[in-house]
């Protein structure tokens, strides 16, 4: 979209230090990712922003079926009943729902509640699918939209429909379902790390943090650059709380009718927007090779027909030389001046981009320049091919050992509450707490802080809870979030 | 899930001439495709009918994505005051809508109508994006649900909600809107014979039949083996109804401002309804091997534990070797006789069944079975898996020539009323139209057959309308349909 490109191209992408909040917009906007919708609190995916999301997909679909998780399609509506069954579930839905009353030019009996999440839906439709310890593990994910309520909206990060999976999966006994969620948490861990190249402390969330309906919420959390926290991915044991509302039920190899044991769990569109602030800088978007829908641009570069024609011809050459090992890649010939190219493909964040201009081919050679680190290299056309792969597992390598540092460095411990209020602004704070609800309840009516999670990985010592000061050897994180 | 399968075991199908319509229910049911969701007219997609949904989209998608269509995602929902902007299109759909009325705990300012096709939200969202005619043309596909209140309903034929793709293009010029329309409808042509194994007559609608808000609607019809036609996709020429209505307007290489001209084309999950309709036999489903999730089950077959081993390491051996040449292989080794679990995967309708016995094993063959004619050949080890390739590739060519003859025995010709009367049903009917509304109203009224479609391929021929007698050189197709 040429004119849009003119027009992007003179408007600045606003630095992280001045707004950090408009810096993420000016990138989702100039990197033409997503825009709001006319419906207040949807968003339209563009083509490059949904481009994204099936590098997303295609990974995280071949890791679920690797696990033998099968795909499937349960409706968007879910009668109103359906949802009060179990209670806490209801109780965490209830504000954010969009219901359909009128249909096919009349009021409905009942009416219908766009699914914000679809365990009721799709456990009374297993309470018909099971009868036998046989027919368990029953391991289901489906692909879909969802819909919440939201007041306050941020593309991608916050928005009233959102596209995501959610797995559902019901097995014979506690122990199995609990190594199923942790299995699942793994799997995300694995994407946001290889993939995404993001980062993410896992553990377990806090009751008053948890799925509305779980017995215990795991996660994945990842730090932003401004130092807060984006819940990047769930997976809920639910125990056998839905079970005994669905009357999801099988007979055992013993001859003992049971209630199964559920798990749920999920990403969304929500990623993209955790894979712009982790990595992206005041030039625009920087992407993970693995997500990179291009991952090489190549901008041929001539003053004259003739010379337009050389160059041409060797951007097509090495484009099919890339592609025959797998890179996508994508040439840039239109007929603009390379500063504009160069600029578009910056703020597009396409990690590396080749130049090539009548010299580099009388010399037999091309520029081959990073995204993140804007480092230049001559290659000759010998070594290009490989060159370029290595720089790409590189750059994805970077990436992840750059954002590491960054939470490292912004990760501090405080000991006593007044020590906490102040770093708790742009850090993750690793601290103690007793476990009260009322000591969490607090420290967020403070500081707007949560307890992000309560990792796995727990030290040996003891502590003070940062709020009360009551001995406790649980360690967690507490920052402000997404 | 075993218990549903020993279940399964005891119901017979319907015998298709004993009623055709049970036979198709039995099929969904027994193949495990798809059932009927606690919500009124919406469809559960189980993982077996999934999984064949997911094979139509990579199919599909790789031909979208050839003529440089790029997905994205526009919302789910549609201010009710856009549907109404284009008075056909809202007329049109009107009596369909499932209508949201509240959400976040409040009543709506204004309704908002669940989508059921999406031209007016992502026109109105093009009339942003395009500004110049280097913006020209626009190609974008999204997959998606779609909602249309339907009265009667039947698995993946016609269901309230349904799961589709819907293609919106913008181009400069009336031409090539025109082509891209005529484009797509190919790419659906080859689409459904060469992957379907599916023989389509391509052709215009009539205007009674077109899409609501198009000058023109493309479509493929294809026969099913009752001899009723299922329209399988269509490609509607917009021409500039929906510009006008949403201001999707360019400024032209002339220096003029102009509208757009637009298309719009979608297949959906009722592909599968025709899939079995079109191939299935009274023992159960059969899929073409390009859309079999397993195109070879592998059965081993023992009497002792030491047997099994044995035979258990072959079907594994024979599984990577065919895998590795791209087939889709899945062995059935659980502990059951061989009679049922042969019964389950020809209700399933896997292209090939390879059984290995010890004497097989002995023999260092195997026997392999067609399910489309149930032919067993006896197969060497050396030969199986080119064997087994060829095979794949000729079921997939002799379902699609059975199709055809099937389509060509049940295509007759009609010159008059009496004549066409006697023989409407469980046929396609070729004959002549007069281009009259009324002669087109009274034939559906008298028989409920329609226009089908007018196909590209004409006769040099004149003839008699089938109706009024009136001399006419319009060919049609008219036949019942679902």
């Amino acid at each position: 979209m040429s004119n849009k490109n003119d027009k992007a191209e003179q408007k600045a992408i606003t630095k992280r230090e001045d707004d950090y909040s408009e810096w993420y917009q000016d990138i989702v906007e100039q990197a033409e990712l997503a825009e709001h919708s006319p419906v207040r609190g949807c968003m339209v995916i563009k083509p490059y922003g949904y481009a994204i999301w099936e590098l997303m997909q295609k990974d995280l679909d071949k890791r679920f079926k690797a696990k033998e998780v099968q795909n499937a399609y349960f409706p968007l509506f879910i009668p109103q009943s359906f949802l009060t069954k179990e209670a806490q579930h209801v109780e965490g839905f209830a504000p954010e729902l969009a219901v359909v009353t009128h249909a096919g030019g009349e009021k409905l009996d009942e009416p219908l509640v766009v699914r914000p999440t679809s365990e009721t839906i799709i456990y009374a439709t297993y309470s018909k699918w099971i009868q036998s310890y046989r027919d368990l593990p029953l391991l289901i994910n489906q692909w879909a939209n969802v819909v919440r309520w939201e007041l306050r909206t941020r593309l991608f990060l916050r928005t009233t429909e959102f596209l995501w999976q959610e797995g559902h999966t019901v097995h014979a006994t506690e122990d199995d379902a609990e190594d199923f969620t942790k299995q699942m948490l793994d799997v995300y861990k694995d994407f946001a790390e290889e993939i995404m190249a993001l980062p993410v402390i896992t553990g377990r969330k806090s009751d008053s943090e948890k799925f509305a309906g779980a017995v215990r919420t795991y996660c994945i959390e990842a730090m932003m650059q401004d130092g807060k926290a984006l819940q990047s991915g769930t997976s809920h044991m639910l125990g056998q709380n839905f079970a005994k509302a669905f009357d999801v039920k099988f007979l055992d190899a013993d001859g003992e009718e049971k209630y199964g044991w559920q798990t749920s769990w999920g990403v969304s569109t929500r990623l993209i927007g955790g894979l712009i602030m982790a990595h992206s800088d005041d030039k625009g978007l920087v992407l993970p090779p693995r997500l990179a829908p291009h991952q090489v641009v190549i901008v041929p570069i001539s003053a004259s027909e003739q010379e337009q024609e050389a160059v041409n011809g060797k951007a097509l050459e090495i484009k099919d030389q890339l592609e025959e090992k797998g890179v996508r890649v994508k040439i840039d010939d239109r007929d603009m001046r390379p500063g504009p190219r160069f600029f578009e493909w910056e703020k597009k964040g396409v990690p590396v981009r080749i130049e090539i201009g009548p010299k580099d081919l009388a010399a037999g050679s091309v520029v081959a320049v990073r995204r993140d680190t804007a480092d230049k290299a001559t290659l000759t056309e010998e070594v290009l091919v490989d060159t370029v792969i290595d720089l790409l597992d590189q750059i994805q390598k970077d990436l992840f050992d750059k954002a590491l540092n960054f939470r490292n460095e912004n990760t501090v411990s405080a000991t006593d509450y007044e020590e906490f209020k102040k770093v708790i602004e742009g850090h993750f704070v690793k601290t103690y707490w007793c476990g009260s609800a009322d000591c969490e309840a607090e420290i967020k009516a403070d500081t707007k802080a949560t307890i992000r999670c309560i990792p796995f990985n727990q030290g040996e010592e003891m502590g003070k809870c940062v709020k009360c000061g009551k001995e406790s050897d649980v360690q967690v994180i507490i920052a402000k979030a997404y």
